[in-house]
């Protein structure tokens, strides 16, 4: 059926239709006093979304930009470099420090698992000449459905000395992240999940400690040099020409946020998370994360039963329902499907979700008890929502 | 009066409303088979904007993110780099290429001049170690309004034997430009000029030779990485999430512009600017290049008559008449106002801006024959209509 497309993959993610219209409007100058003044309310706004009192950068690029721009504007050729891997985009960090000649060492677990924080204090412990410059990890893994327990392990960073960043994409708008509290130093995210709008923004804020290293940077990226942002930050404007259209999405699309507030924010995708995976539970669906400690309330990551396909149940739901989920990606093409349930999703897309997903596997032909996992979902939501009242 | 203003700055520039519509509509996933037939027109039509058999990369970044991309994708560290300056964009090439380390030379003139062709071919004579490996330039320079003659400055660097790189951001889609004809090694352009759409993408195209210097080099950027955009535009694919609804609305404007075709665009700028100069000339208003062969068809830059200043033009403009038109950059600012007319600006714009202009200049008190601008522009649009008809 045209144009009922519903996207539950991570990223893009569904963008509610205040912001598709501010974001159709004629681009307005971006030397103008009028955006000025929206950009000073967009930069306090990424403030309060990241938990800092630094500046937010806003990058025109997509995440993997504000990678590069994390790495490249504090490490010179040379450095060490630990990244922390535990699926693809933890890999990515490892190879963007590579692209600038560092030398990078990896703790890396089986796709599925979290670091273990013992891990990386004992490695941390035995760098005695403090030769590790950086630390690279990922909030929250999409390739696989996991979060690591950041704060744990960038205070581990921070009493090393070392310099910590962390991949916030999937993470910041979605569940709680304090960048300053937690001692993170470069905490990185993208526009098209937790802030609801269309890919082509990602924001960046560094600490002070952050910024030494910056000095100290041989060669820092032109286009995402850190200074110029910084000092765009402070004259409301921005160093180049910003995708101006995306910047008055990302205004209507962060009152909205603060019109919801962040606890709450954090209280819908928790109480999402629980409900699909307790779904896939009573619907003998295994899960991939089975942890539920580890498990990401952004996205979940599931394993077909056997006998059927992940190619078989992403297509039965585009076809039959037009939900769009995601395939795994790499080593996991076909091994695991996965649903995004961050940023503009509500619990009735969630119910929706997993009921068209009832449909499906009834479809297909895999034995369970059809209902129950819109039953479980039920139930899940209708707890967390108690609790919230009492 | 709410929704009247009218951008005639040097980008953005305006934007079709079929083109607003379409970007508003919701993302679609851009892993999709849907999608990715829409990359594969849209990369087809790139070619053909840029009349090249190569690959033309799509960067969701800025201009000066493409302009990155060409310099840290074939320059190593001490590199020798020969920067023609005729403005800030072109000074912008030689910043860059000296971020990464690249031993940089200028040829740079005053603002108002384009580069002299003698000056280079005297310049690469007396070069018999062949030490140059680079030479930037600006096709169409914004900060002044002046256009260089690249297809003789890049054949002299072809014969040379160095890369040549062009900034085409404000001439690609405006003007004249042959990639591969002209022997450019890389061309780059952006997204909110000739292209008709709002900021956010940007576009390089490279030569062989170019890919040939890319495998040299030591530390290309990973985000911007050549080898990755290339195989990415022959897989119908991008590297990285791409900003979605910023190519959908690229797709609805190459449409527009293969409609009108190449040849008629490239005639409405010609005119166009020819209009504008008459007008101004007609009014007793200085221009800031009186040379017609080196004045830009995209953008005028006009002095302001004396006791009338820059901010006074500008705001009765804006307040007035809805128009925006741009400062002058640096050292020019309030010495010099710029008028675009590049992208989608018909005729019809044209003769509103002027008479607009015309109205502010009476009403300043500036001594003309008021209606005269007008009548110059209707007499050279009359004109170059009628030639087009024989």
């Amino acid at each position: 059926m045209q144009d009922k497309e519903f996207l539950m993959i991570p990223g893009p993610t569904p963008v509610p239709q205040s912001v598709l219209l501010d974001m159709a409007k004629h681009p307005m100058g971006h030397r103008s006093s009028e955006f000025s003044s929206l950009l000073s309310e967009v930069y306090n706004d990424l403030k309060w979304a990241f938990q800092t009192k630094n500046e937010v950068f806003v990058y025109t690029a997509s995440g993997t930009g504000a990678m590069e721009a994390a790495i490249s504007n504090v490490v010179n050729k040379g450095d060490k470099v630990l990244s922390l891997v535990i699926g693809n985009f933890g890999e990515r960090w490892a190879k963007i420090a590579a692209s600038v000649g560092a030398e990078v060492e990896k703790i890396q677990v089986d796709p599925g698992q979290a670091i273990n924080p013992a891990v990386l204090s004992k490695r941390l412990k035995e760098d005695v000449n403090k030769e590790i410059k950086v630390v690279t990890m990922t909030h929250n893994e999409t390739s696989t459905g996991v979060t690591n327990d950041v704060q744990t392990l960038c205070a581990m960073v921070q009493e090393h000395g070392a310099l910590s960043i962390v991949d916030g994409i999937t993470s910041v708008g979605c569940m709680p992240v304090k960048a300053d509290e937690w001692g993170i130093d470069i905490l990185i995210s993208g526009s098209q999940k937790g802030f609801m709008i269309p890919p082509g923004l990602s924001f960046l804020t560094c600490s002070e400690k952050a910024m030494k290293a910056y000095e100290q940077c041989e060669h820092p990226s032109f286009y995402f040099d850190f200074k110029a942002y910084k000092k765009a930050v402070n004259d409301n404007s921005t160093p180049y020409t910003p995708a101006v259209n995306l910047f008055v999405a990302l205004h209507t699309a962060l009152q909205m946020m603060k019109k919801e507030g962040l606890e709450n924010i954090y209280a819908r995708h928790a109480r999402n998370a629980k409900a699909v995976r307790a779904a896939m539970r009573a619907m003998n669906m295994p899960l991939f994360v089975e942890d539920d400690e580890i498990a990401s309330k952004a996205i979940t990551a599931v394993l077909p039963p056997e006998g059927i396909t992940v190619p078989q149940i992403r297509s039965t739901m585009k076809k039959d329902f037009d939900i769009v989920i995601a395939n795994g990606q790499g080593k996991l093409v076909d091994k695991i499907f996965r649903m995004g349930h961050m940023g503009f999703v509500s619990d009735r897309d969630v119910l929706s979700a997993i009921s068209s997903l009832e449909a499906t596997m009834y479809k297909l032909g895999h034995k369970f008890e059809v209902g129950a996992g819109t039953a479980a979902a039920i139930k899940v939501l209708n707890e967390a929502k108690q609790k919230a009242l009492v």
